[in-house]
Parts: C-alpha cells; sequence; structure tokens
C-alpha cells in the first residue's frame, strides 16, 4: 500500500507533465474556456483544487497544452538529415499530415482556434509557422534567401494549413494525392518566387 | 442653428453606418479591447453612452466592423464578368493586395487578430475564405470540382493570406512581384491537384 501511494506522488515538474499529457490527450474543443478539468484531475487521480494549483487558469493549461501540441509537431516533423532534399520534405509532410489526423482538435486550436485575440497562443501559432518555412528553407539547402522566396515559403506554410484543414473537415481526399500536391505546389512556388525576381 | 442640429441628427441605421465607417478608419488594432470608442465617439459628435447604446460591448463593435471589412475586401475584389479568367483573377488579386495595404489593421483583424476564440469572428474569416475560394472555381469557369481541386483552392487562399501578411509585415518585395507569385502558385496548385487525381 505504502507503494503504491509513494507511486502516484510526482514531483511538480512530473505532475505537470502529467496534467499536460492528459491535456494532450483530452482536449477535443478549441476554446480555452471548454478545458474539462474534471475528467482530467480525475484521471490524474488528484483534485481539481490541485490542478489549479498547477494552473491558476482554465487559460493557463490550454496555453501549456497548446505549447506542448507545438512541440510535438515539430518534433514528428523534424527533417531527417540522412534524407535527400525532397525525400527529407516528403517524410517531415507525411509525418505533419499524420500527426494532424491523430491530433484534429489540437491542431486546430493551434491554426486557427484560439489563435486570435490572446497573444500568448497567437505566438505560439506564429513561432510554429516561423520555424516551419525556416526548416523548409534549410531542408532544401536554399541560401541567401530573397525575400521573394522568404514570402513563398511562407505562403506555402499557409498552403499546408488550409489544405490540411480542409482535408481534416471533408475527409474525401487520399492522403497520399493531398501530400503529392502540397509538394509540388512547394516547388512551384519557389519556381515562381525565383522567375518573378528574373522579370 | 437649427438646420445645423438636425444635419447631426441620424436616424439609428445611418448612425450605426457612421460609427462603423469610422471604426474602419480608426480601428488599428487586433484586439477588440483596444477599440478606441472615445475617439470614436468624439469623431461621430456624440457621447461615448451614445456608442455604447448602439453596440452595447467593445467586441459588439469590434464585431460589426470586422464584417464591414469582409464586405468591403469582398466587394473591391468582385470578379469582373467583362475579363477573361486569368485577367479577371489579376484584376481581383490586385485590388485584394491594394485593399490589404490601406487597410492593414483590420486585414490583420480578419484574418489572424480576433479570429480565434470568438466563435462571430471566426465565422466571418471563415466564410470571406469560402467565399474567395468559391469565386476562384468560377471565375476559372472550373466545373464539377473534385475533392483535390478544391482542397489546392482552399491551399491557395491560405497562400494567399500568408504571402500578403509576410509583405506587410516586411514591406521589403515589389507589390507586383507578390502578385505574379501569387498568380502563378494557382495555375501550378491546380495543374498539381489535377495531375493527382490522374496518377
Amino acid at each position: 500500500m505504502a507503494t503504491r501511494t509513494r507511486a502516484a506522488r510526482l514531483d511538480p515538474s512530473e505532475r505537470r507533465a502529467q496534467l499536460i499529457e492528459l491535456g494532450l490527450r483530452m482536449l477535443s474543443s478549441e476554446s480555452p474556456d471548454r478545458v474539462p478539468v474534471d475528467e482530467i484531475a480525475e484521471a490524474a487521480g488528484i483534485s481539481r483544487g490541485l490542478l489549479f494549483h498547477y494552473f491558476p487558469t482554465k487559460r493557463d493549461f490550454y496555453v501549456a497544452v497548446a505549447r506542448e501540441a507545438a512541440r510535438h509537431l515539430l518534433e514528428v516533423t523534424e527533417p531527417d538529415p540522412e534524407l535527400h532534399h525532397m525525400d527529407r520534405l516528403h517524410a517531415s509532410l507525411a509525418a505533419y499530415v499524420d500527426y494532424v489526423a491523430d491530433n484534429e482538435a489540437l491542431y486546430i486550436a493551434l491554426v486557427r482556434g484560439a489563435a486570435g485575440s490572446d497573444k500568448e497562443l497567437q505566438a505560439i501559432s506564429e513561432e510554429t509557422r516561423a520555424e516551419s518555412a525556416r526548416r523548409v528553407v534549410e531542408a532544401l539547402g536554399l541560401v541567401d534567401v530573397d525575400p521573394g522566396v522568404r514570402t513563398a515559403v511562407r505562403g506555402w506554410v499557409g498552403f499546408i494549413e488550409e489544405t490540411t484543414l480542409d482535408w481534416l473537415r471533408n475527409r474525401d481526399l487520399d492522403r497520399d494525392r493531398l501530400l503529392a500536391v502540397q509538394e509540388q505546389v512547394l516547388v512551384h512556388a519557389l519556381e515562381a518566387a525565383v522567375g518573378s525576381a528574373l522579370v
């Protein structure tokens, strides 16, 4: 019995991590107001009061979960240095789309949901977009990126977000077709950006 | 004197329209919390109290202004039926980019700013995106749009939003280069979508 009690007693950073992990699994709404605190506390085997000790408001909890979701998304899509340019891009995109399919509510929250008037959530979305753009530039071995190419890559990140949201909403498009369009549009967008500089 | 007083007395719908018009000119923040109600009431020559009679909260006012901004954006980018496909697209895109350059804060608010946890603002953004996508399909004379094409057009709307935001943020890219990239990416995205159906 004593062992069992000790096993459930987590230090503060472990408890925080456990609650965020439960949040990642249990959040199914795009609104911080609708965090199911009671269910999460119950699943963690703690009181609602203790949850609020770690996260003073639902929004604080939501921000922590969104930050972790963004970290996960960037982690699973980390470019594989063993692969060459387009293969590397393909692997990252496939991981992105698969992560999103498994974490639909969190993804919508990250891209659209709560990213609006909340400056902190907005910053998480923006940093994720900026890092995605930076990785594309790096993965493709682009150097001395001019403004047209930078803008095109940022635009492509928007293309990825909107096509992925549309795919989630309708579920009538083959995953591989989605990936093929996403990849080709990047190549074309870069060609258009480079070409436009030569006019 | 009597005439002057009467001239300033607007009927409720005129007063509402006047306040929204002032909001369109004076809003320079992406947050409903920062609507400058005092300045707007002063510019309209009415009391703060009367403004709140028309719009009970700052958010109500902000939503009304955002709705009007979305309406303006769709109005100035209305496709010209006299023009043929790509010319029509070019004219609408140019009008879009010019409108955005003149209404930066409102555009950011519409695309990103307050569109998050506020369901009504989110709906305004979504409807504007959906209508933009519908117009592209119509302007290009596309019929029997399959899921891949629909997704590509939605993605392109995201591409337009992100490239336009990047252009506003950095102001280091020629407007015509931006437009050229935006146009070419649509053509390529449609080709990629159609091509992916044949694989």
